[in-house]
């Protein structure tokens, strides 16, 4: 079963239970972003929660096997168009080189690191319309010299 | 004046003045990661918080006019190389179709505006190293029928 | 079913109908350039219209779903090739810097969504040749300092 | 003087006027936008109204020349950065399929004139937020037998 | 039945009627190279000359259809690579600038409309080699002011 | 002394002349496309017209040899962006297939040559608009097996 | 019979008879790298050698026919990536500008045909390691002036 | 002295000097592709050869200084656009994958070495008109298992 | 039987098997880099060790031949995106011109082949965390004058 | 002092002094791998080395602090063409994904960091020929679930 196989078959299962990706990952016991994120076919499970997964869809043990493969992650198009995932991108081109300023400041010369690295995605309700707050928390990685 | 002359000339007066970002959004009464924006030429500001930056580092007032101007938001590589920025573009590539799923879930189908927009960027401590939290917080607007 | 068989099944059962986008859309009560959009696959539709369309045209309710389900936006060429749509990209070439000018001036620095944003097609009667009449409207977003 | 030179000039006699491009071109007798365009190098002026400019900011014989100079229509970046500008350029996209079934259907196969055209920007003000309303006017050319 | 499905349809029944682009043309009562290109699913045909066509070559009315359907006219590749389009790519960034000169020249700022457009393809006779003529006739559109 | 350098002097040098391509290159002895596009640097003269066209503008032997160089024949932009030479761009597009079949079935299997190559720009009066009429004459060059 | 089709029915064919290029284009009377470049789609053979290349090989009349087609040039990588290839692009790279010195020093200013030109590829034995020898011969194309 | 240095100075003393890349390598003691080659930047001199250059176009040390200096070896233009060294381009696109099935089947599964290599230029004289001969000669590289 | 068929069949044998690259390439005698890039098609194996290949994982005589096979190297991403991967990617980028200093500096003008070439990858323990050490092993290969 | 500004000012200065990098990074104390990469503008130094390089060179304050500054590391070549360089970037190609099979299987799913890093470059000498090896050591960085 490939990845992309096993995307489908997911989503099909999650459609008919009529869960959300919040309620799943509760019963699975990890974040929904990093579950979204490996049933989407962009991380891996370990083998308890990727047949806990299974459990709570119905599905069988092609399924959590697929789950615990290591991905190749691979994106198709270099600049996004879909305007949601757009607009991440041109936060990165806008603020990109505030961010090293702003981190080459609080903790010398380093970057973030995206695999020591965790997201939440949180609706904050406000009256004028409600924001959507990602919060990204990676490892500061300073550069070393040998 | 233009842009990159006042980012240039900003930095040179910064670098004498031997204040940090955080110190000098302090005094301006402004978010840090705004103002290096600002600084950076990927923003505009008010005239008042221009001209309070002018005096904070001891600019004219061509300085403050051109802090004013409204930018053109270029970059000049589309996929970024320098190694912090790539490891934001990454997030967006790995990331990017769950953070639709899960805003999907959370708001229905819209966007995360990166207009109506403020991020913050902070360092958690942690004795196993310490960490980058970024946290963007955007309105979420709504795909509408017409 | 995937977005893009349902583009296929609608263009089949339109063209069966012998109905237009025009009369389409006032039986469903949406504006023609929306409908179409969502038919293309480049919008969602909330159950409403999503069922009437298919009463419309006869189609069963997993059209309906398939028109409900919020889409990846994505197109295939980064410069459009078919001469109509190509002049539309080369407005934005042409006169881009002009609208950044003029809506700076009247609005000052911000953009006009492509979000909360509307757009209608018309004909324009001219006896030395008719006149294609496309109106968008877009809320303007101010850029905030934070 | 090349068109970047011209573009130069009439932006700092335009700042030290104190005219906005409304103003300007109201007293030139042309479009806010046309005359911007040409203003920035992307359209050419007829002699009168190159010379009703310099006139009204006070600009010498070479600056008309270059006005009326043909330009060479260039862009350098493919996709727009720029926020403001990107938006249309998503637009383009997302519209794109969309437009040319609407005008297939009103006008038979053909293209809207990006030459035969003209635009207009203006502000529809609205308690919930004003909103820029773009109006673009071309020609219906209808694809020839031959 | 598609575009592409209607050129292999077309293609195979002018292999078995041995009949060659001229003479189909002829009997069609449409130039050649426009007729092709239709065949070729980059131009549309009204009924009467798609239906000849299709009565020439044998063929059913979903062929005439298809031959009337509005094409999206795509092509895939950016820079051309069979010599004889990649001479023609050529000889556009070689003589492209010299087209504007000369056309600037003789009828004022404006462009050769590829829409209101023929093309034809002649060989001349030559002991040294014969030669390819084509003539390429386009309505002059000048820009306009407004 | 550079063809870019060349081109300028030759330019202003004409305007100063005020004569056109026509009239300098009947002067000459050359047709006025490839005068015009020696002028621009993208092909070289033999010594006599150079020599005749440096009498003709008043121009010394240094951009009498600048033309008699031999060109490195560059352009910046892979899709050309001015909408005259982009039209070009879209009938290569648009017809490039279609040509190679009626060339294929006119000649055999070859190319049109770009290098033994001339082109004519011409203006036919039409009271329904002027078009512009462009003639390439290239010889055929056939495949050949060995 | 398309040519990718052709191209593995000759490869199967040419795997089972055992026997080499060099072999098979002795029998039918070509050399080695035409027709192998004909084989592979990339050049169209004349009816008697097409004939005689599948009486070689056992093969029908429709692999016969569809060596005769016309082929279109297409390759897919515009920077290609298999080695051998590669430095093939590389050498075009580095000494690009140097043939044409030469070549522009021994002809004049001109080009070296593609289409009236042949390949050999010899192996040159030598104790310190055997050496691919490649040899271009193509007509020198002079410019012509008009 | 910067290698472009460099080539502008021994261009301007070259055609001084009125001797052609032939007979300045003949003096030199090197075969004229690589002399030439390393005079546009793309090669180094050895100590002896470059001080003799200098001797030879009357220039000083601190051109054979740069001369000797390792280049980086840039090109600009991923697809070349001047017709002569697209051709090469081209001829890698046509031929590159029957060079592959030839050298494989001749010396087994390598490459032709582009660093062990040579490359000469000829004129072969011809009444139909004579013939530009390229020869490489690259040492055999088999890939090898570990 | 095509590569990227073997690759699926070895991979699915290897899974069955039980057995990692490590234990599979000492039972062939290859070191477990270059068996590993045989699999995945990216080099060819001789007879016996494909044999051997096979023979371990119980595969039949046409995924020996299919290993034999002279690979045509290619790959997709011209920018890799998998993390691991864009990593040495960005090393390439980060320490090219460093790599080019030293060897130059070892070795003199030249390359490190990578035909001639072979790598190991090992695990370093480490109680702040184990470090993968890759150690690459090219034969240099300096440029020639001739 | 730019970083630009800073190399050439090494460079020069490095040339004079006679000493090459391994020589100089011995003095310095630090691997002569990363003393050029920070040289040549790609890593930071701590004050101490700086001061310590800028002394063994005979330089001035402004370097050190040029050197001690953080890079933005950036590449202008996406593909690079320099052919050493280019053999690093086609090793990423051919081997990527081989790399990332034995990773896995050594370590599990993560990846060698490219900031917590090192690099030597050394020379093996051989009567064949002397080869280049390259080690490089990154610590192994395993994602985690959250």
């Amino acid at each position: 079963m490939t990845k992309l196989e096993m995307t489908e078959t997911i989503m099909a299962a999650k459609k008919s239970s009529g869960l959300g990706w919040e309620a799943i990952s509760e019963k699975v016991g990890l974040g929904s972003v990093f579950l979204t994120s490996a049933c989407l076919g962009m991380n891996s499970l370990k083998p308890e929660p990727a047949d806990k997964l299974c459990e709570v869809l119905g599905l069988d043990a092609t399924v959590s096997e697929a789950l615990q493969a290591f991905p190749n992650k691979k994106w198709d198009q270099i600049v996004p168009t879909d305007p949601l995932i757009y607009r991440l991108y041109e936060v990165v081109g806008v603020y990109g080189e505030t961010i090293k300023e702003i981190v080459g400041e609080k903790f010398g010369d380093g970057i973030m690191s995206a695999i020591d690295f965790s997201m939440d995605i949180d609706k904050e309700e406000n009256p004028a319309g409600d924001r959507v707050v990602i919060t990204m928390n990676g490892k500061f990685l300073p550069y070393k010299s040998w």
